[in-house]
């Protein structure tokens, strides 16, 4: 396999936006990450998005997002693995440009979750989940998350606090992030004080419905190199794993085995560990998400990742820090564009472009990416050379 | 990149299938080519399905069928280009297995149509046009491939009666696929007479609505020997391309440039041309497509697809046989799983294992998958050793 690089990043503002389409959110981002990169072509693309046969009546976005972009006839592909959409369609641009196939690869993510005409957001995301085990019962997110929050508390002593404590750091970080939907700082007491969503989560843990999308260009070292815009940042690891797609059929509700069996690939690839990984960006749909992903992916022992928090080693100045870029929380979570602008997120701090949250000797970072109550998980790591 | 053998594969019925979900076509068909294969394991799969969340409320599939497959935790993701999704989730494992990332990945397909409640088929179908300027209007596919009849006969003089021939032989051809939904013969009046659809299309130029599920087994020529079953055939040429979504962004709707640029690049990795295949598997999703896809692959001259059929080069027995299977029209056309049952013959027909539909001296075939009217397209050449 070739190596493989990341040669350009782009991103919309995030939020409610009322005044562009879903073509119109992607080929805003497409544009910004090829001009990033400056490059004249591409060799193929491929569109991270989960639902947007509900969302807005329209499937088939990898031929109509070439043609908008002006990229017809190239091949493009839309890829779906629920909320970890945007990472499953890097993953792909990284084999594609690694098997030699490619040289220019874009990978972009995009969901338009307001404004919509297929029924609620609630709904489209329950596609995510059992439709005929879990959807069928009524459960819906919050409360899947909700029960994995409980076990996680059951087991480990993790506090309503420490959940809390994820979202104030999150919006923290995102108040220092221009594209950020919701850049307001908040406080555990407003964490606790809000609606209750599924018990114990608030409104304030759980992540926004959000329109947008984030797209970077995969390609080499060397055409990086050549293209000389920057250093080089290299991917070094790319993991993706399975898992039961009901909740109910998990030996341990509280763990996130799909996450754990994706990091060590990307470890390996990466020869790495959690010891050497300087920040992370972690899929954060719900507070109770970052702290059981901190633990699958070996930075914490399991139970460790409330703690943690609370020490304040995931804020930007701690140890490692976790969601420099506000997260899902605070950045918004367009699910399908999530796992492509955590990457825009690594590169932006591998470059040190971060402005105000950048993370000091920021070499090596890591994404991870999810779907569904973690039945699909992607992680990578991007270093700087 | 690495060379690349399908070892493996299986299909199931194909028809109006009240008694299996989504999860059970799938399941199906997967564990058919796993034992065909004579795998211990898989590294990886594909999905390739068009529009389950309209269909049946379910997104996530790779994690449900990997799932539901005992694959847990492989990496496991959905693709989709509309009717061409299998075709695409075909390539994603020929370019994973390239790659040398995986050595043993199941490419699938499926679709569940019938008995859905998420609208009717023709509206999830329409979701592959493009929704804000073709679908407002109320166009569906049955009316653009109407434009695209009409278009082709106003310039190339293609007759009513031809595009009635295309249907006639792939129903004899279908006639003896156990596998296909409608395997009864039909004549040229019949189709003349039958209901009219879109003008002049009618209903029997028309592919069905089906449920049904394919899937291959995607490795290397090595493995393939190891295993030792059956000749060794390699996927030497594959090729994808897109064009505008809209019909009427087109400078010429009665060609098809997607399957054109897909086929050369094809046919160049292949180090072959239109003169090197024995038979072929195209889209015929509308009779009208089958007489396009065969100029565009270049097959016969723009105006030439109709007349040859006329001719009889195109049935069994004839120059180049196509849709041996009984191509879209009478074997099914359940989406996602189109593009991959197409494959599944191609495989079948160079191990000599077509029974009375058997090509004489098949050697190398071409599969030509399509999603939209054209606006994406894939194309792989296979040989047997």
């Amino acid at each position: 396999m070739r190596d493989v690089a990341v040669i350009g990043i782009g991103m919309n503002k995030w939020g409610e936006i009322w005044k562009s389409s879903i073509r119109d959110l992607f080929v805003e981002a497409a544009l910004a990450a090829i001009a990033d990169a400056g490059v004249d072509h591409l060799d193929a693309m491929y569109v991270g998005c989960m639902s947007s046969g509900i969302f807005v009546g329209q499937e088939h976005l990898g031929a109509l997002m070439a043609d908008y972009l002006g990229q017809v006839p190239i091949p493009a592909t839309r890829v779906e693995s629920a909320c970890a959409s945007g990472g499953v369609a890097f993953r792909q641009a990284f084999i594609e440009v690694a098997s030699g196939l490619s040289d220019i690869v874009l990978a972009g993510g995009v969901e338009k979750m307001t404004d919509t005409d297929g029924g609620s957001a609630t709904y489209a995301l329950s596609t995510a989940a059992d439709q005929e085990y879990e959807c069928f019962h009524g459960v819906t997110f919050p409360g899947l998350y909700a029960m994995m929050a409980r076990a996680h508390m059951a087991k480990h002593g993790t506090t309503r606090e420490q959940l809390a404590e994820v979202a104030v750091k999150n919006h923290y970080h995102g108040s220092m992030n221009p594209l950020a939907q919701f850049p307001q700082e908040i406080t555990v007491q407003g964490v606790l004080e809000s609606i209750l969503v599924a018990d114990p989560l608030r409104i304030l843990d759980c992540s926004p419905i959000t329109d947008g999308a984030a797209a970077v260009i995969v390609s080499t070292p060397e055409i990086a190199k050549r293209l000389g815009r920057g250093p080089v940042i290299r991917v070094t690891g790319s993991g993706q794993a399975s898992d039961t797609i009901a909740l109910h059929s998990r030996a341990d509700m509280s763990w996130l085995r799909s996450t754990e069996v994706a990091a060590t690939a990307a470890y390996q690839m990466a020869a790495t560990g959690p010891e050497g990984i300087d920040f992370v960006e972690v899929h954060d749909c719900f507070t109770i998400a970052e702290i059981m992903v901190l633990e699958a992916l070996g930075l914490y022992a399991p139970g460790g990742g409330g703690p943690a928090t609370s020490r304040g080693e995931t804020r930007l100045g701690g140890k490692r820090p976790v969601n420099t870029s506000g997260g899902l929380k605070a950045k918004g979570h367009p699910v399908g564009a999530t796992g492509i602008a955590q990457i825009y997120e690594l590169v932006t701090q591998l470059r040190g472009a971060a402005g105000s949250r950048q993370v000091t000797g920021a070499r090596r970072g890591l994404a991870q990416n999810m779907g569904g109550t973690g039945a699909s998980s992607t992680v990578h790591i991007l270093e700087v050379e």
